[in-house]
């Protein structure tokens, strides 16, 4: 078989064979799971989806100058299988699955996750805490849902309590937030290990609680959870509840930017809630190219473009 | 608020109130239920579509020849509460509303259920187990699919084990089958209490198997359930699996009439997995109407029109 | 019949039983009309739509900080009939509908009303003049079109009409006008009873026509009427014509506080025009989140919030 | 401008120039007019959609074993104006053209109507009683509604009233009528100058119907109105009310082959009702398809092919 | 990594890893090339399509009583470069990697290809001729259209080229055919190697036709050509010009039965021409079955099945 | 036939016959050629797309205050035959197309060209090459892509080398660029005939390189080329490939005024790429907007709305 008169395999980027392989230094696991979405369905399509745009994502990058894949390499596993038993049963099988994948040998150095529902991230960090210091642990959280709810539809392993399993683990710092109920508002309020950026001081062209943010994350193992509905519905419509007022896609990297240049490390990251419209590509895209920027930032963190940047926010 | 100048309450065929009340004699609860779904997302959204669709449905029926949801009247709940704790959970919940509606005061004679995931069907059928003598129900199941694996993705309450879960409470008569696994195939080999007929069979022009289907529920109390995707694809396409080769709509209507006119009752129904597809109305419509034709049927099932029909595969 | 199994009724936000009745001090009359539309067919769907989405938007108001609709109550009637003898009969019918509504007893303390088309704002604007004093009334009129032709398509009652018919009843401030005929650029050049806010002055990042607008409705009961092809096409592509250069969700809400803290009353308002595009969600969520700030900053608007903001364009 | 560089002009079927002109033998005028439709929009955009279809159809005709169309031309001119004053004044504008038109000078042998929705039937049955022996005219009608309701949402003009309209100009023929009102019923049972073939006798493989209705349309000059839901969903979903069990391809051509080839002229036909859905082209090919077919059938009527199929039937 | 916690990898039907390798039976190569479609783009889309809905089939054949895939194996290489430099480089690029893939080590038994348009089938035939005996060496071909034309838009190596070119390399049996232009229906009389089924005579209930096919197909290797908009559009709409009156699903399982139990192999055939339509899945599950039966009844073609039916059109 | 009963032609803008002849001053070629695309097809369509959304467009613009279509007509040919020999013999067959009409008696004094995909430009360039004197010919050039690359998937006529065959007749003032090759940066770092607005810059509210703009095009003459996914995808997601970060609606107007202000003239523009989306219609609204600005800029160029803002960037 001729090599050079086929496409290269199926994988994100579409890489080449031997920059995707177990020994790359990024791993990306698709989690197509949704169970307890209440509106909008679509999520377990969202990791083929973004698999499928990131084909048409060019290599090179115009501000690292120079196609960082081919450098650290990205291998895509198969999707982590489903577990329907219960919504704690998906979690506890995402837990294992990253404690096994960050201890493994060889494993990542930054592992992502595409998700599949946000309710997959309490497992994502789960399985963090399990292989490092836990105490070093912290977690960003980009959103339009505060999630902080203990109970929702009598599970707690709802979409809507994302963070609120999260905060068990570790604090969060959240950015974006412009939906919550009047219980995690009172919640909000009385919780000293959660910090809160409304989306109206996210958005705003100042960006001051950048400073607070690398100051949360420094010295920290981070885990960054991006819900999409985080960004603005005008380029990210494909969300089940598309809030109107929020992140750019500029403020999106910004954000990214000051938390990978002031961590200690992003070991982990996960890109969740991407409800594809079908003939609608341009969210699959952005998503696609935002997983493609958490890579290069974390895996690059300490290199000349972010070292630039990580002056502005420091 | 003068009355003619508004449309009718939003219920199922847009009835007036007078006829959609608690003590109308069909009831339709509609059951957005979507958890274990593995392939093309939507069935939560089947309910709304439906009544949607219902409200465009003519009342005059020309089989029946008269109007007879104004006789009989349909009351339309609001949507069961969703249960995500796990789909075990939900099923429960779906038992315990169905026991509770049918033995309240006043309470259906008939009701409906509208998914949703199939898996629901087997709280429909404990429920209606519950309040009549268990050992004269039976349930006729249309599917493309067996549905009769005890676990799929580690759960026993997915959509996959639908039948397999009702025959834990009673006989099943199956029509329209065309997939199903090996081990399934080996299951149904051993098992006396299924009777399953093949999708060749139940699209042949003769349709002999009417008969034993007219046997089956001879003096029984029958739980209907009907797997949308038990319909062919050209008349159903807004399914998770659209399997081509399947029932027609002339022989959909063939079937239940044999079940209404020759059960002793039916005292309950369901009309599962549509998942409706943008933009694309027909199948929505055509559900609707099943659903109607469904209660017309077993509340008007020893009437003239019944009555004449049942002597043709009596 | 256990209520705590079911989801709470069909109505605007998915409110309890108990506080969406006709003694609720909001009420949301759907009018799915559309018949004179010239391109981009759809906005009989709109109510629906808005409907739907609806019953995802949280109830607790961070702005306000608390969940308002449970206080004040939203009652919604089943749609107005179609009338398509017409235009003018619909708008006759719109007309009598409304005048109706807001001298019933009960009644409501503010009118939302939802189209269909822009062309029912004149029936709306005239019941409303039926049953206050007349002299009191101005318009406050959010839209891409000036809609100031005196016929078109050989009606008076065109969607294209819509400001012209209302002009014979009172005064207009409109914002966002970005599309008019060389006919109503010479019309408004010699009309004292309109001010044109066009889309450049409208999306100035100073906003100084928002103290013009505060002047305009101060002492005045305000009917107040949002075309939401005001907006701008990457929040609400939804629409017939959607013109570039249109205004942001952050200004709409900017205007409408304006108006519901300088105003005496807002007894009714619209919003219409919503042409649903299938499986794109993300613009009817927005409608439905406008819909309830509208019933907000009007019936709680002499309370915190507002004083608070109307002080800034005061 | 060298012609051979460029596509044909846009006309139905893509015609050269020189055989689409006013000298040709058939005429298709667009008018897509919609103002009456209760559900389902979009019927003003059907002959745009099928004029686009169009030029995929191949010229060749293996049934007639030519470029029928090359020989009897087809002009194609622009859409007629849309009036909105109200449906009556519609009705009266299609009217006049098409009176208009068949009396010109050049004028066509047969003109074709693409609708929009049905109500510009009576206007188009109107205008051929103006310049033909009214006396002569009667009306074959395929449809799934029989559309005898007096009065619509208090418009006799509404679509829902195309046939009664059209009674009071001539006798009809209905085929494939399959959803009625109880009002509808009542009415054809004591009118004897219609005939309804109701959906099961116009699908059933004899087609025993065909007899009555060429009986029905000798000597006599025809106008052949084509509803498309009057066809099975499974091949024409793009209408407002796709209903269960209708017409097929083949059972279309035979009816549309006995009414012009037992006819003594049939000048003027409509094929109304389209309403496209986005991204779905197989129902607007089929309808551009149909629309050739009954220029070729009326237009090369009394040659070879169809004397050999009246045999059939006659 | 341990296994059991993901899926299977991405390949035609999910199949295990170790039955998805260069030595299974099959091999199924994607070519989603498209360059040449006057209407309706996206057939390049359809590899990814099939492969997407192939992972939802079941691999349980009721017809063969086993999972045959399992047995034989299936491996999926990436999808073929695309050659833009012209059509006809394309077709030679497909020629190369047949003949490359079928003389290799380890080499399929039977080569599937997905198209992709239907030009890249004269490849796939010439590829297989040189790695033969080209004598012993025919093509049966399903599709609406006769693909005739020597020469379509200044191209020889046009999709509707793709017959004529291919009539080059061996003699044709086409079925199904009812689109032509006069050019082709002159060349189809004259020619003595081609043996054309129109569709009248494709679709007749007896299927008389299926003989000749039998003969045509004896002690001869056969490439079988398979344009999806051979069968009806009521269930495959996602073509590019669906013509109405094609073959039903039990009629192509039929043809496709024919030629694998009478032929002396079926070394190659392909699947060509879905262009899938955002949200409609029927279309793609049919095609990945279709396949998938292929798969089957060439690769287990002188077992029981096959030789139990061969007898029936022996 | 009376001329007031129909709609006007179908043409750009859907001016009255006599201002859209081949005297207008405007012509507007539409080129609906796609055979390159590697991902996310579509752009044949995007001519018709544009085509019916401009019949929406007020011809009135408020910032030339008139209606300049009406002074200066606009004429629309059919669309250019497609040739599939190869890509280069299409682009051959665009510059004898341009070069004719450009010499043609009458001819347009502004040829604008709608895509169809990128590749197209080269031939408008070397067909407008033909005509005027080269050596005051210049190129400016919005897009994502820097589309420099030399060869891409065997074709050196692909849309993605579209700049770089551009190249090899006259400098080019890119702007928007947001995603390039490896190859393609260093290919633009050597190179002196390129300016490269990177979307950074391009986007900055200061808008500094309109100044350098401005300078290029000083007394030359310009081909313009829009490739519409230079645009943000917020307002413009109907494209292969839509990059976040792009041009607004007001910074594309203000490159367009500085363009057609400063340079001696601009005899042809092509706006290219447009892949409709079904359903979505902002887009294609959009683009048919900027059509009709890029006519009016041009041939009003002189005019004081232009020398006003002239003097802006100056």
């Amino acid at each position: 078989m001729k090599k050079e008169l086929y496409q290269t395999p199926w994988n994100f980027l579409g890489l080449p064979e031997d920059v995707s392989t177990p020994s790359s230094r990024g791993w990306l696991l698709p989690v197509p799971y949704e169970a307890t979405t209440s509106y909008g369905a679509g999520t377990r399509e969202g990791p083929a989806a973004i698999l499928t745009a990131s084909r048409q994502v060019e290599l090179y990058d115009a501000e690292l100058d120079g196609e960082p894949a081919m450098e650290y390499g990205i291998c895509t596993p198969p999707p982590l299988n489903l577990v329907h038993r219960s919504p704690e049963a998906m979690i506890q099988s995402v837990e294992e699955a990253v404690a096994d994948l960050l201890s493994g040998d060889p494993r990542p150095e930054v592992l992502g996750i595409l998700g599949g529902e946000h309710s997959i991230s309490a497992g994502g960090v789960r399985g963090l805490a399990r292989v490092i210091d836990a105490a070093s642990l912290v977690v960003v959280h980009v959103d339009a849902h505060s999630d902080m709810r203990d109970e929702y539809e009598e599970s707690r392993y709802s979409h809507a309590c994302a963070a609120r399993r999260i905060l068990e683990t570790c604090p969060i710092f959240q950015i974006g937030i412009r939906n919550l109920s009047s219980g995690e508002a009172a919640f909000l309020r009385g919780c000293r290990s959660v910090r809160t950026v409304f989306s109206e001081e996210a958005t705003d062209p100042q960006g001051r609680f950048l400073r607070d943010l690398a100051k949360f994350v420094r010295k920290k193992q981070v885990y960054f959870t991006v819900d999409l509905d985080g960004l603005d519905p005008s380029i990210m419509p494909s969300v089940g509840t598309p809030e109107p007022g929020g992140i750019s896609w500029e403020r999106m990297l910004e954000i990214a930017r000051t938390v990978c240049s002031n961590a200690a490390r992003v070991p982990a990251f996960d890109v969740v809630e991407l409800a594809p419209i079908p003939g609608f590509r341009a969210p699959d895209f952005l998503a696609a190219k935002l997983v493609y920027k958490l890579f290069s930032y974390s895996l690059v963190g300490n290199g000349k473009a972010n070292s630039k940047r990580s002056s502005r926010h420091g």
